[in-house]
């Protein structure tokens, strides 16, 4: 467990980049998706299921841990990786996007944030310093610093005052991060600034000021539009360094994602894949179908011919009844496959990247995303 | 799958009985329970996980298919094995009793029963030849008389009336039966008679008059208590032809089952381990355990250290914070133990039956259940 963090960049194809991360707990190939097991479970799938799609590392979501089952009751069970029966990397954010968008009672201050629990009204402080101190306690691989997520939209003032609190929470949660953390482990911090390019610059620069093994890019895909975030995530990765990994927060779709690898992004997490699965909404090969749609009802082709996920070698007229039907099997069915998905997705960009036709790659996912059965 | 549908028996201890089912799809070993795929699907399981449980034959409801996807549909793409993913035998029951349960502004005639459905309000008859019909569409295996499941408590009178037309009901499904069916299926008859035991042996004898290749004994796990079910599974295999298959419709406990077994009682199914999954309630070979109890928040423990069901290796504080928190995963894990314990319970009295030991192994069984955690 004492290995060290480091990150490897493998080829580059423009600013399209694959590497790998290495981590005690095992190598995180990039880009990487990261799917989502909020509440210590990635909904509706086996944790081998997970690890079958190829996933390297999950995301586990602080402000939903430490309410239930509680970080001081992981610790004593085990850490997280034992409790939710996954062995490879987890990231965890710092909980801070979740009290803005889920508790009730908020309340900023230089200090942290106070908040009342969404599940029970218990008033809860959310410091830097707590931030780090519950992501150890689960044991994450890799941490989060605590920052505000600056809503969307706001004003050039708004969002200048919401960086400078979150890059001096930053430099707090790293002083925390070091006296708390275990050998490996590795706190990555987040550029906020809106959509301004002068503020994204400034905190990049305060950020690698303090330092940090790896950067991410928050307070996007909170509503500014595919072409502000990409913009927005090409002039921020021009002031981050080359030898460190680079995450895009909550993002995206694979259009999102393929977009955002092409501007030098390496990591992602979205509920996507599993929020959609259990709505009856599939990525597939062939693009994304909605399985509630009646022209699938009598569908007896797989899901997806060209997957190689278990899950999507089952006939779209079984997958629309059990969807209609409300039967748990369908979400099972539908995540697994789109999770699958995803990781099929991330690693052809990783092979496009090292050899040399991402963009070509990326527009043949394009051509197959351009139409699908929502619109 | 033109290969004959038979019975041998290869052991007895007192009347517990052990043998085997020939199919066309494959070996059922009795005593055996079949999980219950009301909707196409073992609810929150994979197919491939029932299987791997050890369940020879699964039952789906002809209710609830021939209203959705409806049974028309499922013939179009292949039937049900090929719908839902399980090519081991298919056990169907009429849809009679779901008629009762479930539907609304019921009317029994001496051609069948009119109903509307719960979805959708439109109106439906099944007369014993339509249950036949959808039966056949659905290409089960084993298929089951239309009968009126007798409402408990019945006079003995309204017992005998309801009875009658079952065994009028049944020789107008057998008849049906030989003109729709398909080389290697299999109808078998249903007793009635409430809890009266002329009535169970003049049903019993009646249906043997007709001949059927399995009996099952219906009416009964509807409120009349353990001991007068006891009483009448009793009495009325009795008078049952030893060389054919006994099948206790929708039952049940543990205890139950064996009791019932003790009975002469070949085939049981029951909603109860996947239910109760759903519920947090684990069966275990430490009894039954209700994992909402706050007792087991930090229980570090295997759910069952002594089932192989990869799902019952997961620790009582996971179960425990995934059923508390809503989470799909609760469900996933438990009624995959569940159904294995059931399996392995089937096994465990198969193996004692023919050592000869069954009386011991159900006390056993009965000590380790005695007392649960729900009381």
């Amino acid at each position: 467990m004492s290995a060290p963090f480091s990150f490897e960049l493998k080829a580059k194809d423009g600013r399209a980049r694959t590497g790998a991360i290495n981590t005690p707990r095992g190598l995180i190939r990039t880009p990487a998706f990261m799917p989502v097991g909020t509440g210590a479970t990635v909904k509706a799938m086996f944790p081998e299921d997970v690890a079958a799609t190829g996933a390297d590392i999950i995301l586990g979501n602080t402000y939903h841990l430490m309410l239930r089952p509680g970080a001081e009751r992981v610790a004593r069970l085990g850490g997280l990786h034992k409790f939710m029966h996954w062995e490879k990397p987890i990231l965890t954010d710092s909980g801070g996007y979740q009290v803005m968008s889920l508790a009730k009672l908020r309340k900023i201050s230089e200090q942290g944030v106070t908040f009342q629990s969404h599940l029970d009204g218990a008033t809860i402080e959310l410091t830097p310093e707590r931030a780090i101190e519950v992501q150890c306690l689960l044991g994450s691989d890799i941490q989060m610093v605590l920052d505000e997520c600056t809503p969307f939209p706001a004003t050039h003032e708004e969002a200048k005052r919401s960086l400078d609190l979150s890059m001096r929470w930053a430099e707090r949660s790293k002083a925390a991060f070091e006296t708390m953390s275990a050998p490996g482990q590795a706190l990555f911090g987040i550029v906020q600034g809106s959509i301004y390019p002068d503020l994204r610059e400034e905190s990049a620069r305060a950020l690698t000021g303090i330092g940090f093994p790896g950067y991410a890019v928050g307070g996007l895909a909170v509503g500014e539009g595919q072409e502000a975030m990409f913009d927005t995530v090409e002039i921020t990765t021009a002031f981050l360094p080359e030898d460190r990994p680079r995450y895009l927060m909550g993002v995206g779709t694979p259009q999102d994602m393929l977009g955002a690898i092409a501007r030098g992004i390496d990591m992602f997490d979205c509920v996507m894949p599993t929020r959609s699965g259990r709505h009856g909404q599939a990525f597939t090969w062939g693009g994304r179908i909605n399985l509630r749609n009646a022209r699938y009802a009598e569908d007896a082709t797989p899901l997806d011919a060209e997957s190689k996920c278990p899950a999507a070698r089952y006939e779209r007229a079984y997958l629309h009844h059990l969807i209609k039907s409300g039967e748990m099997l369908g979400a099972m069915l539908i995540s697994y496959a789109n999770v699958q998905f995803y990781q099929e997705l991330m690693a052809k960009a990783r092979a496009a990247i090292g050899a040399g036709n991402f963009v070509a790659f990326a527009e043949d996912v394009a051509r197959r995303y351009a139409v699908d059965d929502e619109s």
